[in-house]
């Protein structure tokens, strides 16, 4: 956590506290009663709605939601912007961020919550779930083998808070973990790997994998990420992306599947979502699609983590959850 | 690990390593030709198929398979049977265990392999794994919450190698694990659990559990061991039984998942296997059989676990997979 000046007007930086002081909590329609009562307590002040704030032409405003309003995008008023997600590209990408106004996002239990989702699609497949269940409906009696996944291979992208916790879960059942960063790090591998290695040497991990996590950003940098030439390397690995869908080129995966490189696919996320029931992606082979459900954030996430950012920016600190709006995460 | 005096003919106890010697190796015809290699390897001698050598009458005999043949069991030239299987009691109920023969057992990575059985369930329905996958075949995008384990309370009966093996991996992922011994112990609890309680103090922790696991052996002691009482304090956990059926009143399981007691129920073995097509046990509600697929013991395994018996029979120890068939287990 590293103590930046309190300088107002510094692009990416934190708000003086002082300013704090007497900007006003504006919330979107969508926070519950009880989440809004929290940030209510905790900024010490009352909330107003959106719309109205918005209109009045007053500031500085902290505002609390998912979607910037666009009237504030080319203002100065906005002081501060804590999203209730955790990814803000979509904030990002509807427009240029408003200078000097500093964004937070809610991370939570996410990873917890992504790491739970990625092995219960993996022990799922194991424990032939999907097989046992339809066996079930046939009133038919027959043992399914199973597979174990102690000593199995998982190649992780993104060493981060979330593809760390996804790596720590799958070790826990004896699984070797991988991360693979954009940037090579020295040192010892952060908590939940067994190693780490960049994103350019992949190849050999690949072919050896029986796993494959894509837990990504969506950045210019990471578009069509996973595309024909990583797919080429895969030996029977199971693809699974709790990242962003945009990280992956559809056609490269769809060509892997059907060749057997790839073994199967679950899909959280997609370029576009949602997918329209006449999507050809609900058509690829052995994939499963599970509706942008992995790591929702709960209102108790996103007190949590305001709370945090509300007390480092008090302190001059600039939060752990802020956003570098040039990288976009 | 208990050093016992090597006296052959004494009950459940070691036939010394000298009788040993001179003892024929007879295995069961479903052994693999490549497990029967290891086991020639580890004993330092030439296998016998189970047919001739049960018909000629000479002995001892050293039997590895899955069941006694008959003609042994009232002859007194079994020196030791060793079981492919964990579970021992099919071989202890079809007649009278041979006095003075030593039966050992497999169990190989079975806790691994049961516990991973276990969470794998455990995080399908947390994950709606089931529901994904119908929404999928109906190429229908709705987001579906999903449920944190960390925090639940999972009870697990049996808190022997099997039961903490479950318990571990469910605390893996931040689940409270308590477990239900039938003796009342002192002392820290085992590793695994948070805490072990006995049996006749279960009533609060049913109430309070998310998750009831059984994971008890068949005994005379343990038949119906799970019935109208134990169920009815149960306020909304999901029964997994990955131990043996006959330890589940079927009657009062299906009462209490009518009543909502249970909210569902997985069942990897029942008191009569295979259950026919016709059998009511496929129409529980909200309930899955899985065919006794959860921990199915591999060739490395009983090759693993017969040359620890192998060893400690030289050393004049009694095997830790020693079986008391007396207690059943």
């Amino acid at each position: 956590m590293s103590r930046l000046p309190a300088v107002p007007g510094a692009p990416g930086v934190v708000p003086g506290a002082e300013l704090l002081v007497g900007a006003r909590l504006v919330v979107a329609p969508e926070l519950s009663a009880s989440l809004v009562r929290e940030l209510e307590r905790i900024s010490g002040r009352g909330a107003e709605p959106w719309g109205g704030a918005v209109a009045d032409g007053r500031g500085p405003l902290l505002c609390v939601g998912a979607a910037l309003p666009e009237a504030l995008r080319a203002t100065d008023r906005l002081l501060w912007f804590h999203s209730v997600n955790a990814g803000t590209d979509p904030l990002l990408a509807a427009g240029p961020w408003p200078a000097n106004a500093l964004l937070t996002r809610t991370v939570g239990r996410m990873g917890e919550r992504i790491a739970q989702y990625v092995l219960g699609w993996v022990l799922a497949e194991c424990q032939a779930v999907p097989e046992h269940a339809a066996q079930h409906a046939r009133a038919e009696w027959r043992r399914l083998p199973s597979e174990l996944v102690a000593g199995q291979t998982a190649l992780v992208y993104g060493a981060g808070r979330i593809g760390g916790a996804v790596a720590g879960l799958l070790r826990a059942c004896g699984v070797r973990t991988v991360g693979v960063g954009r940037t090579v790090r020295t040192g010892p591998p952060p908590p939940g790997f067994d190693r780490v290695i960049g994103a350019e040497k992949d190849a050999e991990e690949l072919a050896g994998a029986r796993w494959v996590v894509a837990a990504l950003p969506s950045t210019g940098a990471t578009e069509g990420f996973f595309g024909a030439r990583r797919f080429a390397a895969v030996r029977g690995a199971t693809f699974v992306n709790v990242g962003r869908g945009a990280t992956v080129d559809l056609g490269a995966l769809e060509g892997a599947l059907r060749g057997g490189g790839v073994r199967r696919a679950v899909l959280d996320v997609l370029a576009e979502e949602p997918a329209a029931p006449g999507d050809p992606v609900w058509r690829l082979p052995r994939t499963v699609i599970t509706s942008h459900s992995a790591g929702i954030t709960a209102d108790e996430d996103v007190a949590q983590d305001f709370a945090a950012c509300w007390e480092a920016v008090q302190e001059g600190r600039r939060p752990e959850l802020a956003v570098d709006v040039e990288r976009g995460y």
